[in-house]
């Protein structure tokens, strides 16, 4: 399912999550990680601040992915069509990542200190969706609003995505999570 | 506009914004407060585990308004509803909070470590409004869901609130963010 490049990055990552798997987040160590990939602890600080960063190391794409879709979504749509529209790109680029997400969930899953770097990093991630409908001229609340309910709708998704086999079904589900947010919020 | 009863609890939180606003949060310690407040350090830590906990004092409290709201919402109230039930009874709270809210929010903003902390007492409390919902029956998404809206309908008021002179307008404001909500979720 996996179709990492062997690529130095692509290698510490693969190396990272079997280490974390294997002996848990904690005991793992850069040395390991890098020891594991083939490599040095120098080339390993190249791609990564530390060891936590091999698990957000998706986060920057899936920004720019999200904020390509929004500022691309076309003039008349409304501040959440346009999210949506950022979601499309997001689910795209997923698809190829299941496994990897998979892994990673459980060992985030198990770690409060990577749960609490998890909600940092999607909140950074709607402060930018925000800025972006700005730029479009939405309204700062209605801004806020339709971020932040585009990454509750993206959080939803994927905690039902990483629970199941279908690595295609995320655009289905983000769709589904969506309506229920369009549901639960009429009134 | 404070009406902080003369009680240890009370005395320390006065003194502690007095000194954040005075000096700053960093260089204002636990030892100066008590002293400000006439009180101990020993008295200090019966209230709090340390000087940010001053800040966060109140988090309790908007928890337990805010699930007993939802918990005694009419039976047949949507999610949503049930929700906002709740923000009734935060409303009312905050109303004789606002200087301390106004000075505290100014702290907050300016401090990342204070940032993060908030967020992750939203996210807790949003957790809570969701296991409240859940057992009022609500599906497991659409508890997520209803329950973040509500939170970010709460932050963006809270925002607006501690902007302005009114003390009183925080229902009215949080009334107008969920309009929003509802008006930007529809399709």
């Amino acid at each position: 399912m996996s179709r990492w490049k062997p690529d130095p990055q692509g290698r510490l990552i693969v190396a990272a999550l079997e280490l974390f798997n294997e002996q848990g987040y904690e005991t793992t160590t850069v040395a390991q990680i890098a020891a594991r990939a083939g490599l040095t602890k120098r080339t390993f600080f190249r791609y990564f601040a530390d060891k936590r960063e091999v698990l957000f190391s998706g986060t920057e794409e899936l920004e720019r992915a999200w904020l390509d879709g929004v500022a691309g979504a076309s003039a008349d749509a409304t501040p959440l069509a346009a999210v949506d529209a950022g979601l499309d790109r997001v689910a795209e680029m997923f698809v190829e990542r299941h496994a990897f997400a998979r892994i990673r969930a459980g060992i985030v899953a198990a770690n409060p200190e990577l749960q609490e770097r998890e909600l940092i990093k999607l909140q950074n991630l709607a402060g930018a969706i925000t800025a972006t409908l700005r730029a479009r001229g939405v309204s700062a609340n209605a801004a806020v609003l339709a971020a932040q309910a585009g990454v509750t709708v993206f959080h939803v998704a994927f905690a039902q995505w990483v629970e199941q086999d279908e690595p295609a079904a995320f655009r289905r589900l983000m769709e589904e999570s969506l309506q229920e947010l369009r549901s639960v919020a009429a009134a």
